[in-house]
């Protein structure tokens, strides 16, 4: 299976949660992932911001996006994310990893997300493990 | 404000997104809270899991309520997170936090996610920017 | 061999720098060590305190010596630190870890250290990846 | 006073640990700062690679001249690091920060550190607290 392919067949299309953020996928290369959404109101906390959780999530998709596009399964094992801007109802926001280092059992990925202002919201980094079994169809 | 009156009136009652998880509060001290979920299939993700967001967005609430409670606007600005173990549809989620350190400005706090069988399937790590604001009616 | 000749003569007695910071094992046992230094004079920065690379030494020795006490060799893959209270030249540190979460390859340890008024200086957390080899005579 | 006296003369000169550690400035400009040291056998843990805390401490004062080069006092208050590779002695190493945000109270940078045969041994990330304070002559 092509980097696309994983992404697109094995991963996004079975991926519910991914789909109720309303996640795209704008671009998938081996290493790498790039996706959008558009922030709703049901996605904001008790300040009328959107809670911390939609940011990460939509980072962490794309991590996961980016770290399985290899080939191998990989799964997150630490991540980390500073909040950068407050993100608010109608914000249409990008994420974009960055392969940083990749070993044979674990990879490491920055993922930057932007808003429609380009204005940096989040910086995630995040740790994944790679297992010996392989996407296949 | 009471801190069970700044997190159930101030924050819980507006959070769309804190509602929309199906998130629960338990227990609500000053600095601390306990909050709980059920794990739906809309929130897994390809792997037919849980995703990452889900579980990062219920630790994050709880941070938030936690660290607004003792009084000040509290905003979270660097988190981590370590999944321990893969969460299913159908899970019963509990996230409890522990003050871990408060000076005038930051707040730092953990938080433990663990299941129905009490396993832990989340460690969470936060640390907050506390405003000179306070929560009023 | 047992926890403790594993962390004293498998670790501890060829680690050049943990001597020169003077760190002195307190306790072992498996999964958990206690140890603790003496801040000098030559362990300052610019800012006449503690440089924050002699408060994380001393909890990623605490760490190695835990995580490696189970009798697998593990490796630090990812660790973060909060410093919480300015760290000075004659200050006594402790740091002792807990065992957050051990499976089949990764290991999660926090670490917290306090001066002699048992105040918290830094709260640290390590992921370690756990090797099929062990440690023998 | 200009970010290289800052670091120069405000930071560097008195700061004895990295003194200890051979660290070296390379260059500084506002906002960034590259540093190298060389590793010595006493900067070894008990696998007789470099100790942990070596590399994290060139990040660290990395992270130290890169965010008070501004003008305003930094202090660390949250840092992570990845070890991504072995570190041994007689290896040369480099460590290059990158500003990632600031805001009035907050940055937040990355530092990449580097061995001889520019290779990444470790990946930092720092969010420093900016206080109203400056520095002066």
């Amino acid at each position: 299976m092509s980097p696309k392919e994983i992404v697109e067949k094995g991963m996004y299309e079975r991926d519910a949660f991914s789909k109720w953020l309303g996640i795209e996928l704008l671009e998938v290369r081996e290493g790498y992932a790039k996706v959008s959404m558009t922030v709703r109101p049901e996605m904001t906390n008790g300040f009328q911001i959107a809670h911390g959780g939609i940011t990460y999530s939509l980072a962490d998709s794309c991590l996961a996006f980016a770290s399985n596009s290899h080939g191998r399964h990989a799964v997150s094992i630490e991540t980390s994310i500073s909040h950068t801007k407050a993100v608010l109802p109608g914000d249409f926001l990008m994420a974009e990893s960055k392969l940083e280092n990749l070993s044979g059992k674990l990879g490491i990925y920055t993922v930057k997300v932007t808003n429609q202002k380009n204005e940096m919201v989040a910086l995630f980094k995040g740790t994944v493990y790679r297992k010996d079994s392989e996407w296949k169809i």
